[in-house]
């Protein structure tokens, strides 16, 4: 029994008493009980131990009060689970020693026998939905085929991308053959986080916006909306393709029952652009979190004023940040129960 | 007497018979011949050293074409001559030890004898301007206000500018004196450019995209226009705030003649949100110089019948990489200057 179920409300259509809220990242990296558990275990036993992400995913619910607990987990562990090598060093962002560059390579990227070796994700999901015990839903996620493709192909961040779109410009059909072999995966992978309790997923696709528009249609949205007609009947999906506002208006047509915002659109903008027939999150700068607890609770006003109180879900327009004070953060979930209560709600 | 002045002709709105063709970052990086020269001389060296400068800004229009020369130089110099070190490590990007964090740290930078500090740039424009002997017309550029504090005040490259961003929210007095002090200086430094020998100049807000639509109104675009309307009596001037399409339309309401698009957003929309009365320049994926010649080749007509042969530079839409082989390069100002012929121009 859902206690507090109004996020899966709101991705429902439904009108709500107020609008709900998490963060991007909340489990994790700012809370200082987390540094603890940082200081203590390495990245991978922390996504790996069941106990330890499901003591993560908890921490914001505890302390913060946001209306949904995120598994903590990486979208790096697919990748990882077809067979390539991730490291994590801390303070250096992930990378991959062995990079995707031929067909070759797409060829012996492990297919099968991938759920079972993500199984530690999916008993921290049915883990830690024990442990909510229907306070807030579960929120699944995984990364987007072209943000995988992304990290397979540069081995490690970039600012421009350019080797993996020149293996998308220079090999059209290897990248297809990739993003299909991803997708198919991240299908699989997000249908067996479902099943295991998570109540909602998203798909972050947090490099979309190194694609021209044009590109963007063939790169990364025929895979996005392919994982949202096959999540459809499992659970309600939100896709989070950052920096791309041009694709709002075609995505607010698609299977997905929510789009995720960044903070480089104005909210009744990115409200014109998709309709009024799908559910908007986001979309506060998360610097604006290093704002003064007052300059906060005004832009979090304005921005529930721009979205409306009707299908949004107030959240960050990309992760928070490790140096955001927590009482900070918590100022901006207050006052999104304070400023988001629906005014014209009727029960 | 200027052979070629396409690009001054199409910013002052006339008809042409094509649309010009230049690409940032042009003078360096990609060709081998500035290869050489950045083995043997350090990056300070080869932008305060006026022959070498002036070598470097002259290879692509020798080699490629290209109907406009950029001077070599770099945005860093205003904080330089302000007083702030600036450390250019190879391969590393800048850094500048001692960073703005007050008031006092504002006062203490120099406003006077910037332009003989920076004397260098505009020999280096003079020299130009005389070798290019009316070739093409010659542009002069600085870094937008915005863009420079982020500099000043992280010490470093970011990829989310948080602390810049939090200096604005948390201290906004002192960042728009710090603003307006780079502003001043800027202005001076612009028309000092023009008075040396720049026929146009363009103003680089890199990271303008890091703020908000609400954020850039406030921190970016004031200073932007008050640059515009300063150098309007002077030279024509391109406004590139990258990543910023909600500001195309304001910005087409400017002093500006021009305004750079980046290559996130389809040509046609943002001629639509600029309309008709101002110069458009951009916006080639500069990840796509990587794909095949023919690609290239209909990459680029697409680009111009989206933007029209009228008001239109053809450019990249931010700098072109190192990684770029020097006849893809040539590939695209050819296309340009094959598929930019204007069929409705009349002498």
């Amino acid at each position: 029994m859902q206690k507090n179920d109004l996020i899966l409300r709101v991705l429902n259509g439904e009108q709500t008493e107020r609008v709900p809220v998490w963060m991007m990242r909340q489990a994790g990296r700012y809370l200082p009980d987390y540094m603890k558990l940082k200081a203590k275990y390495d990245f991978f036993t922390r996504v790996e131990t069941p106990e330890l992400a499901t003591e993560i995913t908890l921490q914001p619910v505890n302390q913060v009060g946001v209306d949904a607990a995120i598994i903590f987990s990486d979208i790096l562990v697919i990748p990882q689970a077809m067979g390539l090598e991730v490291l994590m060093e801390e303070g250096k962002g992930p990378s991959l020693p062995r990079v995707i560059q031929t067909q070759k390579d797409i060829d012996a990227l492990r297919t099968d026998g991938v759920e079972e070796s993500l199984n530690y994700v999916t008993e921290a999901l049915s883990l830690t939905k024990k442990e909510l015990n229907g306070r807030v839903p579960l929120i699944g996620f995984a990364g987007a085929p072209w943000t995988i493709l992304c990290y397979m192909v540069e081995g490690k961040g970039s600012k421009t991308w350019d080797k993996a779109k020149q293996f998308a410009y220079t090999q059209p059909l290897e990248a297809h053959n990739l993003l299909q072999k991803i997708t198919d995966i991240t299908i699989q992978y997000l249908i067996a986080q479902v099943k295991a309790g998570a109540d909602l997923v998203q798909v972050f696709d947090s490099w979309a916006g190194s694609l021209s528009p044009a590109d963007f249609k063939i790169y990364a949205q025929p895979y996005l909306l392919q994982i949202a007609d096959a999540l459809k009947p499992h659970a309600p999906v939100i896709l989070f393709p950052k920096g791309t506002w041009h694709a709002i208006k075609d995505l607010g047509q698609s299977s997905a029952a929510g789009i995720g915002i960044d903070w480089c659109i104005d909210p009744a903008t990115a409200r014109a652009f998709a309709g009024n027939h799908i559910t908007l999150q986001g979309n506060f700068d998360p610097a604006k979190l290093l704002a003064p607890i007052p300059d906060i609770r005004n832009a979090v006003k304005e921005m529930i004023n721009g979205f409306g109180h009707h299908r949004y879900i107030a959240n960050l327009g990309h992760g928070i940040t490790p140096n955001v004070p927590v009482d900070h953060a918590r100022a901006f979930v207050d006052a999104v129960k304070e400023f988001g209560v629906n005014p014209t709600y009727k029960k």
